[in-house]
């Protein structure tokens, strides 16, 4: 394909193409996903997540100037599963309009929900797969809020930074418990705000909280709009990736992530076919009349559709 | 069972039993929810959902109260899929002990994330089903924040309230794009602050450039923590439920749930079946060796064992 030998040849339009074909899933693209596998699992991948109004993007970018500086070719995932009927994906490109676009070692990418979030989950994992054959050396995906399908998301990363601001209320406190307990680095933004310490102490309690590990999360602090704190984030990431790396970790996680990803895949090549054949019977329709009209029960019905696929 | 004589005889902790056994899959669960199917689909069932801090919980608490004088038994389910790890569902414990626990006619069960998301949506709806059954005359189904996950939940109902408040940073405004398409009724709390007319002025806009339909979400405005505002909301909600009613809209809506809940529940069974018998061969986890190695890559093995499998 020529797609794919001006992407070898290291065209960023290329690359650009590959995910939408991927994403898409337009005729080939498993052939492309093929034909990149093998040239995989080079580039340090790194999460980025936290709540809504935390700075994420502007950390990002900031984290992104730092790579550059080191002289590495830096990839974003942009990821907004919040809007299921949009198409998505609008935050990240109205974001992104700025100086970083114009720099040939930068290539960003937003990503939306079409279809399921498992989709989601996956396409992203595949945007990432193809920018590390590509050979970028850091990739970053951003995640726009926080919630389940956003740590779904992030589980495609090796090292996630949870990104939190002081001072937010209550609701998003709460929220934060269920992040907290997937950062690997944190780091509290805008931390010239009121609230700093407090929220410092309460991270630290709530990882005092959790089971003891031989990687204790380091708290960092930024002010992202300033470009304040970076370098020690950027640190923090080196060490984790440095902690994963000689404890064995990478591989554990590396090879827990491809068990998922085939049993995913499994299950929904699996669906598919099933799908199809129960449409095409056309019986279908009856069914769903049965237990909509309340003539018959959910499971007893669905007992006798599988029973019948499966014997 | 026992459990379910209490049930019929109006156990309060018989139903809170019940919402348990089915939602750790306890045995018998599927006779529980075969039993109950027959009786539902009498509750007005409403979902409330909006960003963090909108003062979600303070306004359902106050429908809550005013469908109490009304004389209606009233059910919520606060739904909370932030929190993967702690086996969620801390908040709605937390934020509900107060005056409305001590109400016989008011029954509050909390739910969070064990396991997958479609399952926190399914338990959901199977929690709904068992109010609605025990006979619960109006459902309130409540998230935590907004996210592809919240709205899978709120489908769920048959109407859906969105709640939005003023002044919220940009990543919200965003995340709002997203759940203003879902929205059956709006209303803006805390409409008191600065930038209410605004709000409005974004939703109206938003909502002309949608596709024309025979209903149009109206929007209202509350102080919910000073009751103010709520009857609005109370008679919007009913508007809503008189227009799927004379519309035919509520048949149509409760099918194609009963269709989608149906193909889950096939999705999920073929896929436990299909899990079950491959790892049950122990090759499994030679396959994932290889694509780990990248000997092979995921496409290529995952074809194979479904083949395997399929034939």
């Amino acid at each position: 394909m020529d797609l794919m030998k001006d992407f070898w040849n290291g065209s960023r339009r290329a690359l650009a193409r590959a995910i939408t074909v991927v994403e898409d899933e337009r005729e080939g693209f498993e052939d492309v996903m093929k034909d990149i596998y093998h040239h995989t699992g080079r580039a340090q991948v790194i999460g980025v997540t936290g709540a809504p109004g935390a700075g994420k993007s502007t950390l990002s970018d900031n984290l992104v100037k730092f790579y550059r500086k080191q002289g590495k070719k830096v990839g974003v995932v942009a990821v907004d599963p919040t809007s299921p009927f949009s198409g998505g994906a609008i935050l990240g490109d109205r974001i992104r309009m700025n100086d970083l676009t114009l720099d040939q070692g930068v290539f960003i990418r937003s990503m939306g929900t079409r279809g399921s979030l498992g989709g989601l989950s996956r396409k992203t994992a595949d945007a990432v797969k193809l920018m590390d054959a590509f050979g970028l050396d850091v990739i970053l995906i951003e995640t726009v809020g926080v919630g389940q399908s956003e740590v779904d998301i992030v589980k495609n990363a090796d090292t996630t930074l949870v990104v939190l601001v002081p001072g937010l209320g209550d609701d998003i406190q709460a929220i934060k418990a269920g992040i907290l307990e997937i950062g690997d680095v944190f780091c509290i933004n805008k931390c010239d705000r009121d609230g700093a310490d407090r929220l410092n102490i309460e991270i630290e309690m709530m990882l005092d909280l959790g089971e003891s590990q031989d990687w204790r999360p380091p708290i960092t602090r930024t002010v992202a709009s300033e470009g304040q704190g970076v370098e020690d984030v950027i640190q923090a990431l080196a060490d984790h990736r440095k902690y994963l790396e000689e404890s064995g970790q990478i591989e554990i996680r590396r090879r827990e992530r491809v068990k998922d990803e085939m049993i995913d895949m499994i299950h929904d090549r699996i669906s598919r076919r099933i799908m199809q054949k129960i449409i095409s019977t056309g019986e279908f329709s009856g069914y769903v009349e049965q237990v909509y009209e309340r003539k018959n029960d959910p499971f007893t019905v669905v007992d006798s559709i599988v029973e019948n696929i499966l014997k």
